[in-house]
């Protein structure tokens, strides 16, 4: 598969100026080039720049609307709701964080779900604008349904995923950022341009038995919760799923389950959806509002060798943290530049086009 | 098998007279009683009275203080740290928990990190205190380590359940409990009994190949992260366990990781614990604190409908909510009795003698 290399200041110049052409505020726009460009740096190549021209045509169906009155519209001491007004997720979920992060100041944690918001792009950026701040960050987000519940055969809940991360102090911070399926459909794509098969226990054909086809998805199949089948534990990934679901829409008033917006523009809205568009929920926890923060670095510093130490089956080099592969990314990237398949250089190429601005 | 059917009320009679036997105060007796036969109630025979003489000999074994004065040791307005004294974590959750829910009412979340505790029993029954106060509760707890990470052979975590509890309108409440492992120690209890071997993905052996053997724990293996191995998202279970570890522990100055207290009093304590007895970790969310309960509880009716009208594969009559299965046991149960395998039965014989009251 031919590759093409680009510097992070490259693709985060002209991802900007696209958001800035579809309207959106330079702040704004900012805001989202970072968060979108966050996912390339740290390998989620599904989530990065490769989904540019998708958000595009989400403002074109005008299902995104680039200058959203982004509004808190109930709050206690250690909660809020917010209200994206449409606009990016790119953009809603940072504002809903900060939000998070204020309220921990204030009263030692704070949670913000979220309605009538997009797609944010990857759960980690926006739980880790916790860890400067000295606290532990959580983000989740429901998305639309591609994932049969356990016995299923309907797709009932999306990857809905889970990022939690901590701050240490000499090593790097923990972060966990986990859809709560077998695999996302990232690692499908992958499998599917190396006309591969996948694992069993990532799909299930249309009608519920079990596949290997990673493109099941496409004729009636399913991505299933992590666990794959009932033996292997998958009522506890449907039940992990169902937990983001509540957290980000039930709780906000966002669409949930099969009812959530789709990310392609091409594909229609679900009738009778029961909320505003898709659910986020943001947390954060001030570490001294449980014990000194350098009592839990260290603590957590302490932790971390223990499972980097940790002897290993024969083949493998290393116990990972959660984080360790996506920090390694990012250092590299960093570097020696972001890797982007042909298929997606076209895709920007084609968005240069349409804007008419100076293409890669 | 041979099982005897016992009621409810002569299990917890009984139970409270051996939490009194050792020393609990009546409100303590009573409150261990009810948390530790939830676990018989729904059906997680593995954490009930089946365990009552464990509890009983950590006890003698002066790593249980049965009349502990439990405090709390730090506090925001939504955040708390508990310090468990040693007691039974039968009582410390409970404790806490109630800590959860009054910040909670004041400032619209709770959440409470608890050191120096013991085994607290199910989940659930921590978690679902909230439900009466129409609020979403959680509860976590680590524990003694049986669990290698991917591509570990050292244990380094425990089965580290996580239990979400959220109420609903018509429908009974979502409660999703689940240990962050394929399986819990339970489930390779059953099959030992029955002689049969494991799925794939539930153990490994002492050098980390993959094992069928419901033994293997007792030759040096390990339990697997939900998951099982990489390919089927073992690092997703590993992180979810690191999480609760880390709340339960990290913020609280609990023992983590593999230096976390095992449940058997023969087994021995590890050399140069970090912290202070286990962690737990519980929460409470008022639904209110986000939207007015009436119209969420009513979305949960929904959204629960949507799940168990979903088209089932061939061969299952239901998708199941979480909690459903657990909800049937104790429906069955407080109206046939609740089933003790001989063994159970015979160990409870052993502690009426032992304190010299009437047998069961």
């Amino acid at each position: 598969m031919p590759e093409q290399l680009f510097s992070y200041q490259q693709l985060a110049e002209f991802t900007k100026t696209i958001f800035l052409k579809i309207g959106c505020s330079t702040e704004h726009a900012n805001t989202a080039t970072k968060a979108l460009l966050s996912a390339d740096l740290r390998g989620v190549d599904s989530h990065g720049v490769a989904r540019l021209s998708g958000y595009v045509r989400l403002w074109e169906a005008r299902r995104v609307n680039a200058t959203p009155v982004i509004k808190v519209i109930h709050e206690t001491p250690s909660t809020a709701v917010v209200d994206g007004d449409s606009g990016l997720g790119l953009v809603v979920a940072p504002f809903a964080m900060q939000i998070a992060i204020e309220k921990a100041k204030q009263v030692g944690t704070g949670w913000v779900s979220v309605q009538n918001s997009n797609h944010f792009g990857i759960a980690a950026h926006h739980a880790m604008m916790a860890l400067e701040n000295d606290m532990i960050g959580i983000a989740m987000t429901n998305a639309s349904s591609l994932v049969a519940p356990t016995f299923s055969i309907d797709k009932m809940l999306g990857t809905n995923p889970i990022c939690v991360a901590a701050p240490a102090g000499t090593e790097p911070a923990f972060v966990a950022d986990l859809a709560t399926t077998t695999a996302a459909n990232g690692k499908l794509e992958i499998l599917q341009r190396k006309n591969m098969q996948t694992p069993t226990g990532w799909v299930q054909d249309k009608d519920g038995n079990a596949s290997n086809d990673p493109h099941a998805l496409k004729t009636g199949g399913a991505l299933l919760p992590l666990g794959g089948d009932k033996d292997h534990g998958s009522h506890k990934g449907y039940a992990l799923g169902a937990v983001v679901d509540i957290f980000s829409a039930l709780l906000s008033g966002a669409n949930y389950a099969p009812w959530v917006p789709p990310f392609p523009a091409y594909v229609p809205m679900p009738a009778q959806q029961p909320g505003k568009g898709i659910g986020h929920f943001l947390g954060a926890m001030r570490i001294d509002a449980f014990r000194p923060a350098d009592e839990f670095k260290k603590s957590m510093d302490h932790w971390i060798q223990g499972f980097r130490n940790a002897k290993t089956v024969a083949g493998e080099e290393k116990v990972l943290v959660p984080g360790d592969p996506e920090r390694e990314f990012e250092r590299e990237r960093m570097k020696d530049g972001i890797p982007l398949l042909k298929q997606v250089v076209d895709d920007l190429q084609s968005l240069s086009e349409k804007f008419q601005i100076a293409s890669l």
